[in-house]
C-alpha cells in the first residue's frame, strides 16, 4: 500500500511538470529524435557506408550541445565548433614540431606542450568575461588539443584525426540546430523578455497585497493569498538566471518581434532595478507581521494617501509590465506616476496637519519611506525602458 | 607602442589575478599534471603496452572531472562512474534484447530504445533536485546508453566495450581524485565557511561604515572607504555560490577541523539569514545620499542610541564572525546583542521624550526601523549557529 501511494506521489508529481511547461515535454521529445537521427546514420546500413565511425563521436556534440533554448545551442555549438577548430590546428603543428625532435624527443615535447595547454587554458577559465561566455569552448579545446597531442605518438595520419573530430562536430551540430530551431523553437530571449515582465508585474501583485493586508480595504475582504506576497521572492535571487538568458539571447538570430540586435543588455538593468524595488520590498514586507502594534488612530490619518499611493505605483508597475510585454511606450505608467507623485504631496500634507504625539509612527514611517523610493525605482525603470 | 601598452597592461593583469589567488596558478598546474600523466600512459612504449587505447578515453575523464575544489571532482567522478555503470547495464541488456528481433527488427528497437532513454532522461533533468546533484550524470547517462546501444549493431564484444568505458573512467577518475585530493587540496567545505564568515563581517563593516557616514562622527574623520560600504553588495546575490557550495562539501570527507558530516546545510541557513540583513541594508544605504535632508536637530537627539545601537550590532556581527571563523561559542556576540538592546530602548526614550513637530525625521526613523530588524536577525543567526 505504502509503496503504491508513493508511486502515486511519483506519477503525479511528474504530471505536474510536464503539464507545469508542456515545452519540457517537447524539449525532451526533441533531444531523444535528435539522438536517434544521428544514431540512424550509423544504424542504417547504406548510410554507414558514407558516414562510417563519424557517426558514434556525433552523438557526444548532440549530448552535449543541446539545450533548452536556441541560444544556448548556438552558443555551444559555437564555443565547440571554434575550440576544436583551434585546438585541432595546434595539435597538428605541436604534432609536427615534436616529429623535428626524432623518436626519442618526441614524447617530451608532446607532453611540455600538453602540460602547458592545458595549465594555460585551465587558467584562462578563472577570468569572469570568458568563463560567462566562453567556458565550455575553452573545456573542449583543452580535450581536443589533448587528443591530437597525445594521437600525435601513434596515429599517423594525424591531420585527418583532426578533421574528423570536426566533421563530426558539424554532423552532429547541424541536426542540433535544424532541431533546436526549427521545431518548436524555445528563445531564450523570449523567455527573459517574459521573466523580466513577470517579475515586474510580482513586484506589482505585492504593492496591491501589502495595501489590502496592511490597511485591510474593504475592497479585498477576502484576504490576499500568501502566494501574492510572496511572489516578489522569487525576484530576489533573479540574478544569475538573467544574466544566463540574457547571454544566450545574444547568439539568437531574430525571432518573432525581436530584431537581430535586440538590445538585451537592457533587460539585465531592468532586471536590477526590479530585484533593488524587491529588496524594499522584502523590508517592507516586516511591517505585515502583527506583532509590530501600530496606533491605529495614526495609521487611520494616513491611511487614505498611503493607500493611494500604493495603488497608483502597482498600476504604474503593472503598465510597464504590460508595455514591456507588448512592447509599446509606457504612456499609462507615466500617468499613474503622476498620480503617485500626488499621492506622496497629499501624504505629506496629512503628515503635517496631523500632531505627531505618538512614537508608534514608527511602524507606519517605512510604508512611505518605501514607496517614495520605489517611486524614484520605478521613474528609473521607465527612464531605461526604451524597447 | 599602443598594441604595447595593451599588451603590458594584459599581463598585468593576468599577475593580478593570479597574485590574487595563488589557488588559481595551483590549480591550472595541477589540471596540466594530470593530463600529461594520464597521456603518459599512451605516450611511454611500455605503459601504451598494458593500458592501450585506453589512454585516450582517460583524458576525457580528467578534462571533464578535474574542478577546482575536492568535493566537485568526487561530486562528478561519482555522477560520471555511476552513470556509466547503470547505463553500460542497462545499454548491454538493450543490445541483448534487440538481438532476440533478428537482423532485420534489431535497428528499430535499438532505435527506439535509444529514444526512450534519451528523453525519459533529458526530462529528468527539469526537476530541481536532481538537477542540483545528478545533472552531469544524467548527461553521461544518455551518452554512455546511446553508445552502447548504437555500437551493439556492429561491434561484437559490446560487453567489453561497456567495460572499457567503466576502466577509462577509474584509471582518470583515479589520476584526478589522487591529485586534486593531496596536492595543495582546496576544500569547498573551507571556501564555503570563509565566504559566510567574511559575508558576515562585510556586514559589519557596513554598519560601522554607515554610523561614520550618516552622523559624521569624529572618530573617524577621514570619510569611510566606499568600499567598505559596498561590501555588502556581494552579499546580495550570494545565493548560488553558497548553494553550490554546500553541495561539494557535502562529498568531501573530513578536513581540517571538519568532520565527515559537518552540517554545511546550516552554513546555507546563515547565509540566507545574512543575506535578508543585506536587503535591509540595501534600503539603508538609500539614506546615506546627500538629496535627503534631515532637520539637524532631530538628528543629533537620536544620534547618541543610533550611533550605540549601530556600533554594538556591528560589534555583535564581528563577533559572529570571529567565532565562525574560529568555531567556538559565540559569547562576545552575546554580550553585544544584550548591549544593543539596551541601546533600542535608550532610543526609544530618547523619543518619547522628544517633541516631535519636524516631519523630517521620516530620514531619521529607517535607522531605527532596520536596526530593531537587524537586531532580529541577528538572534537568528545565533540561534541556528551551532558549531
Amino acid at each position: 500500500e505504502k509503496s503504491k501511494s508513493k508511486f502515486l506521489n511519483f506519477t503525479s508529481n511528474i504530471k505536474k511538470k510536464a503539464l507545469g511547461d508542456p515545452r519540457r515535454v517537447i524539449h525532451s521529445l526533441k533531444v531523444g529524435s535528435a539522438i536517434t537521427l544521428v544514431s540512424l546514420l550509423y544504424l542504417i546500413l547504406p548510410l554507414y557506408e558514407i558516414f562510417g565511425l563519424h557517426a558514434i563521436w556525433a552523438i557526444f556534440t548532440v549530448v552535449f550541445v543541446f539545450e533548452f533554448t536556441v541560444g544556448a545551442v548556438l552558443s555551444k555549438f559555437t564555443n565547440r565548433g571554434f575550440a576544436t577548430l583551434l585546438a585541432g590546428a595546434l595539435g597538428v603543428e605541436g604534432v609536427n614540431l615534436a616529429n623535428c625532435f626524432g623518436q626519442k624527443g618526441k614524447p617530451f615535447v608532446l607532453g611540455t606542450l600538453l602540460f602547458v595547454l592545458a595549465a594555460g587554458s585551465t587558467f584562462s577559465r578563472f577570468f569572469p568575461r570568458i568563463k560567462a561566455r566562453y567556458d565550455y569552448g575553452v573545456v573542449i579545446f583543452i580535450l581536443t588539443s589533448s587528443l591530437v597531442l597525445v594521437s600525435g605518438q601513434r596515429v599517423e595520419g594525424i591531420f585527418d584525426f583532426a578533421c574528423q573530430r570536426l566533421y563530426d562536430i558539424l554532423i552532429g551540430g547541424a541536426i542540433c540546430i535544424v532541431i533546436s530551431l526549427f521545431v518548436c523553437p524555445v528563445w531564450a530571449g523570449q523567455d527573459l523578455h517574459n521573466l523580466i515582465a513577470s517579475n515586474i508585474e510580482k513586484l506589482a501583485n505585492f504593492l496591491q497585497g501589502f495595501e489590502c493586508a496592511y490597511f485591510e480595504c474593504s475592497v479585498c475582504k477576502d484576504n490576499p493569498d500568501k502566494s501574492v506576497l510572496e511572489g516578489y521572492k522569487s525576484v530576489l535571487n533573479s540574478k544569475a538566471s538573467e544574466e544566463l538568458l540574457a547571454n544566450f539571447a545574444w547568439w539568437e538570430p531574430g525571432h518573432g518581434r525581436f530584431r537581430l540586435f535586440h538590445p538585451w543588455t537592457h533587460y539585465v538593468k531592468i532586471g536590477a532595478l526590479a530585484r533593488q524595488c524587491s529588496y524594499k520590498f522584502e523590508t517592507l514586507d516586516r511591517y505585515l507581521t502583527p506583532e509590530i502594534h501600530v496606533s491605529l488612530e495614526f495609521k487611520g490619518k494616513v491611511q487614505e494617501p498611503c493607500k493611494k499611493l500604493c495603488w497608483e505605483a502597482s498600476q504604474a508597475l503593472k503598465a510597464l509590465s504590460s508595455s514591456i510585454r507588448t512592447m509599446t511606450e509606457p504612456c499609462d505608467a507615466k500617468l499613474h506616476l503622476e498620480n503617485s507623485k500626488n499621492a506622496i504631496q497629499n501624504l505629506k500634507i496629512a503628515l503635517e496637519t496631523t500632531s505627531l504625539e505618538d512614537e508608534e509612527l514608527i511602524a507606519i514611517m517605512p510604508v512611505f519611506t518605501v514607496a517614495s523610493i520605489l517611486i524614484e525605482t520605478t521613474k528609473c525603470v521607465e527612464k531605461i525602458h526604451d524597447s
